[in-house]
């Protein structure tokens, strides 16, 4: 982790944008856990705000929507294994960091913890739980950002259901206007 | 366009979880309209609701507001040039469909135009706005979703910002549980 460096929070979108399958960490009672998630997307450049789909039936939702804090970690293909493992059981029943061997490192602003093998590391806070009640939709911001550039070119993985995931090929250069 | 079949609405979630760079039509007042989105995510399963952002920024905006319809179509990575020009300009000045050579085919839901050229369609009906405001968030049910058989195993890409888009890679198939 002494590799972790602060990213600027205007380049997180950068992120999240490509649609990457995140871990979600939570923190709640003096137990922590994680979670897999696809569904999320940017709202906001600056600050960065994001949505993201907790289903009341997982296990964080309740740590998320009590605490209000949370960790996106990302992580590159290497870790797809685990990424899976962690999404096909509940932290009702296991301490997921300890079973599947990732390594939760205190964050900054929140009590939900880093990810030391995910190459980038987002602390959220909830800032509108208005759509949580009927569509599980929470908004975040990103409060802070960790990358670590030992990790290079990281590739990330983007679920296509059951268990099948498109790894990050090529990349191509347009001339685009936007961000 | 007579390629094109429809899809099971329960599949749905499986063209957009991956996060591709779609095209979001829209029409109002005799005229249709096209932006590019990378800011999307899936909701629910079934039935398909999505989330996406469209700023009160984009000439897209007052036409999706008013008429709570819009057609999300997935290009492949062979459309990519045709989809930065569509987000390089607005459809204040500009009849898109025309310029770029789109061609826009009636959807069967909703009064927004299909494009045929890409390898996917999804009718939406706006279901929640109450995110509109603050956010730009608009909830979306896919009503009717079409897919064109012809192209065999597309690829989409990824914005990464600044015109950098990663290429979908190869496929790996893990033991998940999940859908």
């Amino acid at each position: 982790m002494t590799t972790m460096k602060v990213l600027s929070l205007p380049k997180v979108y950068q992120l999240l944008e490509p649609g990457p399958v995140v871990l979600l960490t939570t923190a709640s009672g003096g137990c922590s856990n994680v979670m897999t998630l696809s569904w999320h997307m940017m709202v906001e450049f600056a600050p960065p705000l994001v949505a993201c789909i907790v289903s009341s039936a997982d296990y964080s939702f309740t740590a998320l929507r009590a605490t209000k804090e949370c960790v996106i970690a990302i992580p590159a293909l290497e870790l797809a294994p685990k990424v899976v493992e962690v999404g096909n059981c509940s932290g009702r029943n296991v301490d997921k960091f300890t079973k599947f061997g990732l390594t939760p490192i205190p964050a900054h602003e929140v009590a939900a913890p880093l990810v030391a093998e995910c190459f980038a590391n987002l602390e959220c806070k909830v800032v509108d739980t208005r759509l949580v009640n009927k569509f599980n939709l929470f908004v975040l911001e990103v409060v802070k950002a960790w990358i670590d550039p030992e990790q290079k070119a990281p590739k990330t993985i983007h679920h296509q259901g059951y268990g099948r995931f498109v790894v990050d090929g090529e990349t191509i250069t347009l001339d685009s206007k936007m961000p």
